[in-house]
């Protein structure tokens, strides 16, 4: 009677919500300091001083149209043109305000640039293992074919043979996401270097320009000192995907953009086409007020160190236990190796001890498990025990 | 290269977006103040008091996270349970805060409600002449089929014989939308009751429950003391697609509501597959700061006396002239005879005198033109002059 596929996807909850559902009745059964949830990535770390200011700067100079009503399609002049100088400033990318789309977040980005990328229903696109599982859902509205490349376990950079081999005439567009959900990675510049020559290669060879999607979100959560690459220098294809999710601590106000430079193959028609594609599925447009506000605060984040703090309680505490984690240098993720190398009974096994942990089959990584740090130090501190208790099962 | 069909859709701006642009350049040309532009209807009546004041108190009194975090899916249950108890309250609905599905809009409202009820690819869906113009954008969206019901140009009501006429065995939901745009009529009492008792009929008939989709951005926008009627009391199968776009004028924060009543059959698995097509397509949650808002502000509405002032200052003067105008009883729209009954004709003759117009054929009601009073009263008055001269062109 309804649209089946679309019931199903309703009614199947992903392994990271049940888990956080179950953590909410457990609470209540245990006792909430009892419960150790590590299982979502919703930012705990608050927004930064200039969100709030820049609200009520807004409320108290502008017209309520100028701060409510609609904003052209694409977004905001204004915020376009700042996101634009922004980019040109802190990675020298050449762009113009024209470049972006402004979005209601990275999910709305990926859903849009895909279903503007897909054309036939056998069209593939290409993810990374482990990739984020939205990824699938959003491929298939778009009513393309998702193809897998297994993950590179030894360092979860990218192996590139598996990609090459994963590329055919059939390919639109490979997706990577770095600084990494769930594994916590950030790609490095020769891994970037490596993926931009080969896309260049195989474009020249299967005859089609081959798009780079890169969703980066976590672009700015990154540790060590570690430089931000622009991924657009290393591959002139590369269509970026953005939210403020992260960055600035504003999940629930869903902005974010994309962004196409002129040097993509068919910048102009590929920017009309995600006009459309928003259109077609009832984005109006980004939210006014918080368009304004990141095109305000855009550069600016929640206090980094705070998840850096909790990485390297979380990271030295389990390495300690006698964990195998891969190291963190990005996001707000940890990625734990299962001992025996079952990660969907090393999440029940978890459970036991009230500690949530996400298996890494969902993300297309059986074998890790995916704990979040973007929580309370001190959950971190209490859940040691736990941690070592459910260590001892595997000796 | 590109999905062919978003390119177009992004590519073929509709005929009230290409006039609006006119209006623009024609603006540089000879001046701002002797352009008479009543394409657009964008709301120019400011919020109410209660939004910015709502804003700011939140700011003040919840943490970052409260504000900024994500919602679950569906909405913020308090502000589901608030939603559910002003209708409870002021239309004795029956409703509880979980048959609230909350969006980004009104566009988003009816894109996912259709997602979720197109099964098979000749679904149709039943709309009446004259109607909003990107419901064929979302039926296509969806995978459906539109069906066209001609308007009854004698009221603007609408006629149950050519209604019942259309529909099928495929026939999956009918859309209404009162008060109109563009006709600006209100359906009767006695219109939604025919319409009820037909489509339980049909229903009854056709072995399977027609869905009617009450798609009510103007719903408090309504004149000369006419009552709001409360659809799903005259057909239980009502699903409500609603928008505070223009009673709380945030056209550009976009935030409205799914609601689900549970008489309507099949209403959990429906409240599903909601959830389920609004994920697909990108959808996380509605902006939280805003659904905060009208939780706080909801029964409000910008003054409609302005509305109201400019209907009467449009349509007298209209009339007086010689001009036939449907008379507009809600929303914020005037529906004008095209002398000739040309009305694309009309449209480009208008231009000769700086007038902007939206011609019928886009609404799927030729003969007549849409003029949108949502504007500055002044430029009413300003404007008749030039309604007088096109007039004398058709005598």
């Amino acid at each position: 009677m309804v649209a089946t596929k679309m019931f199903e996807l309703g009614n199947k909850r992903s392994a990271i919500r049940s888990l956080f559902d179950y953590g909410q009745e457990q609470a209540k059964i245990v006792g909430k300091e009892n419960v150790f949830d590590f299982s979502i990535g919703n930012p705990t770390v608050p927004a930064p001083d200039c969100v709030k200011e820049t609200i009520i700067d807004l409320l108290n100079t502008c017209t309520s149209v100028e701060i409510n009503g609609y904003t052209p399609a694409p977004g905001d002049p204004e915020v376009r043109q700042s996101l634009a100088d922004y980019m040109n400033k802190t990675y020298d990318a050449g762009v113009k305000g024209a470049n972006f789309y402004m979005t209601c977040g990275a999910s709305a980005s990926l859903a849009i640039t895909l279903k503007s990328l897909v054309e036939e229903e056998d069209d593939e696109i290409v993810v990374i293992a482990p990739f984020f599982p939205e990824y699938r859902v959003f491929i298939n509205n778009a009513g393309g074919k998702l193809v897998m490349v297994p993950p590179d376990t030894e360092h979860f950079q990218l192996d590139l043979e598996k990609l090459a081999a994963a590329l055919t005439v059939k390919t639109k567009a490979v997706i990577i996401n770095t600084p990494n959900n769930p594994s916590g990675t950030v790609y490095s510049a020769e891994t970037l270097a490596g993926l931009g020559t080969l896309l260049k290669e195989k474009s020249a060879q299967l005859g089609h320009p081959i798009y780079l999607i890169s969703d980066e979100p976590y672009r700015e959560i990154i540790y060590d000192g570690l430089p931000i690459l622009y991924v657009p220098k290393f591959y002139a294809n590369t269509i970026v995907c953005y939210s403020y999710s992260k960055s600035l601590s504003l999940p629930g106000n869903r902005v974010g953009y994309i962004l196409i430079p002129d040097e993509v193959a068919g910048s102009k028609e590929l920017f009309t086409t995600v006009c459309g594609a928003g259109r077609s599925m009832g984005f109006v447009c980004a939210p006014n007020l918080y368009q304004k506000v990141v095109g305000k605060c855009t550069g600016q984040t929640g206090d980094v160190g705070i998840y850096d703090a909790n990485r390297k309680l979380l990271y030295n505490g389990l390495t300690e236990i006698g964990y195998d984690c891969v190291y963190p240098s990005g996001a707000f993720y940890l990625f734990l190796k299962a001992p025996d190398g079952n990660s969907n009974q090393f999440t029940e096994n978890a459970k036991k001890f009230n500690l949530l942990v996400v298996p890494g089959d969902e993300f297309g990584c059986p074998g890790y498990n995916r704990v979040s740090y973007c929580v309370d130090p001190d959950m971190i501190k209490r859940s040691m025990k736990a941690f070592k208790e459910l260590y001892a099962l595997y000796q």
